[in-house]
């Protein structure tokens, strides 16, 4: 399972233009079928602090995300919108063992 | 769904002995009423930085975890293993949009 954690900070003036094309492309994206999650969270004592916590299968399933049309249109959307680049971190995910907790908490 | 990101630095010897006390805690903390999520991941390009991604029904369900036995014992046990203080960012979740979607993702 591979883990991206996306740190944005958004110019306040942009803030929900941020929050919507995010929340439109995390419904599309956990459609692919390599993605088992998209959360999109804000941080609780920054409003302008966003944090994207995606879950891919594999890298392969990554990196199909970055092909498809609603990431680039993500992607083109925000880019005015940061006070500055975004950074993406990679995780190798340890916890929870089974690909079958990933998609589902308590069967 | 209140959301905490604990960011840490381990030193390299005591690795596997974070990592151990760290999958303890998780498994035990997945019990939890009010837990959802407590994903243990391990970044990609430096296996000494670690990310505890926890996920609680509310505020009270992150307090509570907080007061049981097997927090303090992971709390104290790393206490000596990490190369510095511990980092936690709260964050408010805004998807998936629904408290079933947290505990499963596809129904």
């Amino acid at each position: 399972m591979y883990v991206v954690c996306v740190h944005v900070r958004v110019k306040p003036e942009h803030r929900e233009d941020f929050l919507k094309a995010s929340l439109e492309n995390a419904a599309c994206t956990v459609q692919e079928p390599g993605n088992l999650r998209f959360d999109v969270l804000q941080q609780a004592d920054d409003p302008d602090r966003f944090l994207l916590y995606e879950v891919y299968q594999d890298e392969a399933g990554m990196n199909a995300h970055k092909q498809t049309a609603h990431y680039a249109k993500w992607r083109d959307a925000v880019a005015d919108w940061m006070a500055g680049p975004r950074q993406g971190v990679k995780y190798i995910a340890l916890f929870p063992p089974s690909d079958e907790d990933w998609a589902m908490r308590r069967p």
